[in-house]
């Protein structure tokens, strides 16, 4: 039996998580959750699963929650506090840190240093504090388990293998929505259109992060830090079908793959039941019925997002969070209709601009240059 | 340094293999081949690679071989007792295993029986007398490393797993040269078009089980025995391309798959560096130059040597040596113009109808059987 804290129960990775763990009742418990804003979700998540402790962001929800739950006997925290307390309490075995954002940062860092197993769907946690996060699992005997499914599919990938014989990762993206639209359109693409991700039903600002891909970008800097890999060691390459979920060439030139159907549930078991493999409800992959399967280089044009990431990462320091808190901000403004597609890049490359890049020595600095850049963009985009 | 016993040296895996050798002369060495008539050849390789014997397949040979090799210091043995010394001579590490056909059967044993680890290209071996052969190398503790470039691919996709988590063993096949050709048209292809491969430069038997796909029906067979796994979880996909050599799919419904250039220097150093992978000269796969991989069901009309493969494997016994012989008299008979395409699975069918099948308890039995087997085909033809 595993015991289980779910930092963002509510969001998709949260919600699918949860459907194992009703799936598998011999083998997953909930001890904690934490979640955001959507409290009738978590309350009927809290009724189901009977976590003991919650968190929710705002201290003002706490008894409109409270309400909600009657006299279900649970303890509810706030804040990031609250978040750090549920992840790190000692009946936890593993943090299931899906929390999206920088947000997640903190919390799960906690639960890091108070020894338990990561289960990382937060990538922002890595492009933020990589170095951090890894010296501190590494000082801590922590294991890291990838939960992102290009992730899950690399550390697959890796299994049973000598790490100084790998030659290259290999990142699949769909390319998103916008893989074929005319370059010149792209300017005036709406919310809505972006919104559509051919393959994968996520959440918004992921989804978004898709269309520009820098969500690629930020797993880029993600598998650098899992994976202990230089950035010249690491590749994109455009994958529209999103079934092979990434891959490793080897230095005999050989390449394996992990293909499997679009449905998250498969590498959060991976994560969590590891090194087994879970029997689940749902279909197996069938490669007769995709038939195709097609793979292109990136146009570099076309997402200059990309091109951002790998800048960031090749400074180090500081620039991947710059990078980070840029996009949330600029993504948050674009779903808000306050900027244009186009403009996302443009101003996260303004903001790394302005940035004076330095060595992150504590989270409290990588902290700071955050809380700079989500202003400085916010102050681009108002001009 | 891994000492190897190279049966088959003159074929097209002995001359990779040979390629190997060349290229990583820190690591390998060889110490005696064995070939069949193709002596010129034979008496280069010796002069490259200074084995301490050699044998051949008939006595007769010998003083012209010895002639072509003037003083150099080199035993020669002949048949397939010669054969078998050079496989279990106490030197040897490894047994490179890839005579053609079911005349490999007994010098491999031989070895295995000998306590070498053998690298298993002959998968005739494993048809004939698959339940015997890995009683053996279980007894032995001997390790089997498969290098047929799909079953390289299983067991690397294999490595770091469950076997119990295993859910099915999917061979690719790319089709042959009649993929697509309309059906009625097969009766009247040509040994020419037939020995058109699309993508592998393979010996002629080979290439011709290709075409049929008895070849990809064999290879069920030895997957059978390799991986231990039922004829229900072992399924055939067909994939035009040959980049993706096979795959493992787990439990969880996700695959693993192994995906490389066609050049049989991969799986064979795979083989003999186990659980290494060199870098070798060979280029490494780029996906995006390739742009398209297809996967398509079989079509089973087309292909009814395959149908004949899982039906012998069902039964058991005696009765995949049956095929495996009735198969190679059937494609020498087409290869020499003296029976159409479309005849050679009809008088396998008919040779394995006429057979009483049973246990297989030495390889005596299988040795007897494969006697019958290959005179009912031949007489079978001359009807």
């Amino acid at each position: 039996m595993k015991t289980i804290a779910l930092l963002g129960s509510t969001g998709s990775i949260g919600v699918s998580t949860l459907a194992l763990v009703r799936e598998f009742p011999d083998r997953f418990k909930v001890h904690g959750m934490v979640a955001g804003r959507n409290l009738a979700l978590l309350a009927k998540q809290v009724r189901e699963f009977s976590p003991r402790c919650v968190a929710i962001q705002h201290e003002q929800d706490v008894p409109r929650l409270r309400a909600l739950l009657g006299k279900r006997k649970v303890e509810i925290l706030h804040g990031e506090s609250g978040a750090s307390l549920v992840a790190s309490a000692a009946e936890v075995d593993v943090v299931l840190a899906a929390i999206v954002g920088g947000a997640g940062l903190m919390p799960c860092l906690t639960g890091l240093l108070a020894g338990k197993e990561i289960a990382l769907a937060n990538k922002e946690a890595l492009v933020m504090a990589g170095d951090l996060f890894v010296k501190a699992a590494k000082q801590k005997g922590v294991r890291l388990l990838p939960v992102d499914s290009e992730h899950s599919a690399i550390f697959q990938c890796l299994q049973g293998s000598h790490r100084a014989e790998v030659d290259k990762i290999i990142l699949t993206a769909s390319g998103g929505p916008f893989l074929k639209a005319p370059l010149h359109r792209l300017d005036k693409v709406s919310v809505e259109q972006a919104l559509k991700h051919p393959n994968w039903k996520m959440g918004q600002k992921i989804t978004i992060d898709s269309a520009t891909m820098m969500n690629k970008g930020l797993e880029v800097i993600e598998a650098r830090w899992e994976f202990d890999m230089e950035p010249s060691g690491i590749e994109v390459v455009i994958h529209p079908q999103s079934v092979v979920h990434s891959m490793v060439r080897y230095q005999d030139g050989s390449i394996l793959a992990q293909l499997g159907i679009a449905d998250m549930r498969i590498p959060i078991a991976y994560a969590l039941a590891y090194p087994h493999r879970l029997k689940g409800s749902w279909r197996p992959l069938d490669l007769t019925r995709h038939g195709q399967l097609n793979f292109l280089p990136v146009e570099k044009k076309r997402y200059p997002a990309l091109s951002l990431a790998y800048t960031a990462l090749r400074e180090g320091g500081t620039m991947p969070a710059v990078l980070n808190a840029a996009n949330e901000v600029a993504v948050d403004a674009f779903l808000n209709q306050r900027i244009g597609f186009r403009e996302i890049h443009r101003i996260i490359n303004k903001t790394m601009q302005k940035h004076s890049n330095r060595c992150a020595k504590e989270v409290g600095d990588v902290l700071e240059v955050d809380r700079w850049a989500r202003e400085k963009t916010a102050s681009l985009i108002h001009q």
